[in-house]
């Protein structure tokens, strides 16, 4: 039923924010880390069939994504600064509904990084309401720099090892 | 590059909101009405990066998505009233990001019905900027009634064949 | 410079989600109670200013609205139920800009009752950052049934002093 | 009943985007052009109450300000180049909310400059929905400039002439 296959280990309660991973002497069995972004459904979220809008969890996305990159250490403003990145542009996003929310609901964002490639990566989140997982999907984005030969236009870039070091 | 191959006659320009399609004695070779949803991108739904904030575009979609249901005869309330469904609720969204939108950006979401299965359909939406494609995607929407054991609940049922013929 | 004057023992200085006030024996004396609505500005509800885009501002009074009757144990679906009211509608809001706001500030909505009408009541709303106002406004909401010689329309009718009363 | 007072000049019914406006030999006769944007009521404007949530009429006010200032060959780009301000801050922003818009309406934004201030200037804008109005209020907003000394921060300056000049 589930989009994407979650280890046990993560498959945590929802609870506050809060990072969960450890390293792993094991690369095989190293986990990376979640991050839990807490949400309120307000009144305004919520459409005439009085449930959550759908474009929202995609905006929910996005501020864990933010918030996630945070909680490990790396803001991007930071990473701007310090990699020349013009911050990690969306490439796609998809989303599977599975039960719906309502306004009042306190719902939990979980994101963890479930793929990283030499210039994208995908990060997995999922809502979960009352504990129950209510919204299933994922974010790629991408380590995106200026071109030196016409810095309007863009390039993807390899994503240096300790930004992948840092979600362990 | 494209995420879903669309036949050549559908790959229309820009233009204004309009439906196109015909039917075709050989059943194979039918092709679904076309509605282009016009869109102006306005300062409030672009972001610090100056680039339209993603979620907008599904958004967009959604308007897209009822404007075309309008626009070959079958309005959702009619729907509602007649079929005694509660709207088309969402399953599944998903967008892949080709190129930015930005302020004053005159975009078009070009939204065709791409697959009919029995409780279920998907919408393909293509947002052309200048006649390119920036963003492509697609919505799965289901034919959902209330369970009459418990009308608290929903369930989706088929979908009648004449709501089907209607897009052609 | 500010465009309501608020009693000295309100001034209190931004924190966690909370309640203030308490009944006096004298009541030109008592105070209204006051709500604190923490929020975190996210990427999205900036522009390409990088400030927040104005109608955000609008949506937390309202959010604050509401929150602030359940603190006093008023949630709107109870006083919908006990009382036939539609809501509390909107009449009229306003806002005073005073200094922006940014990506990641947190900011606190701090919501009061500033007057009580007949058939209307003022919320004072005021947006702290780091202490300082950076916006400050009310919104005019009212007492509403639907009459009961046509449902589909409404009258603003008297509020019950109870609710006045929960405020103190 | 009206928050400000219109001349009946002004009084038109809610047509196609246009810009109506003379300039008269007699000053005191002048009026100024009245900008008129078009906005379609979307399923996702709107709240489990049926109706538009009020912080999007601040949206589509902000959206008509502008396209405002295009529509008589000013567009803030320009402006900001030109003059080397930095937009047109909001300062203020009020609505009377005088009978609900709801999912499908065809409203229309009408919006003329009521008042020039040395450094600030008031935008007049009536939602008209059917014809009838269903929202009036206002913004203000200042013609604003980084400080010489401090380009962190601004501060607002005198409006050219010829800006005023341009809506009449």
């Amino acid at each position: 039923m589930s989009l994407f296959p979650v280890p046990a280990i993560l498959r945590v309660p929802a609870g506050p924010g809060a990072i969960i991973g450890r390293p792993h002497s094991d690369p095989a069995r190293r986990i990376v880390k979640t991050y839990r972004h807490n949400v309120t459904v307000h009144w305004g979220d919520t459409d005439p069939a009085q449930i959550v809008f759908y474009p929202n969890y995609f905006a929910w996305f996005d501020e864990s994504a933010r918030l996630y990159f945070d909680s490990v250490g790396l803001p991007w403003e930071m990473l701007m600064e310090k990699y020349g990145i013009v911050g990690l542009p969306i490439v796609e996003a998809k989303a599977k509904f599975v039960a719906p929310c309502v306004f009042r609901d306190e719902i939990v964002v979980e994101s963890q990084v479930s793929e990283w490639n030499d210039k994208t990566f995908k990060l997995h989140h999922a809502v979960l309401n009352g504990g129950l997982r209510a919204v299933e999907g994922y974010e790629i984005r991408a380590w995106t720099q200026r071109r030196q030969d016409d810095p309007t236009r863009l390039k993807a870039v390899s994503i240096p090892p300790e930004i992948k070091a840092a979600f362990e």
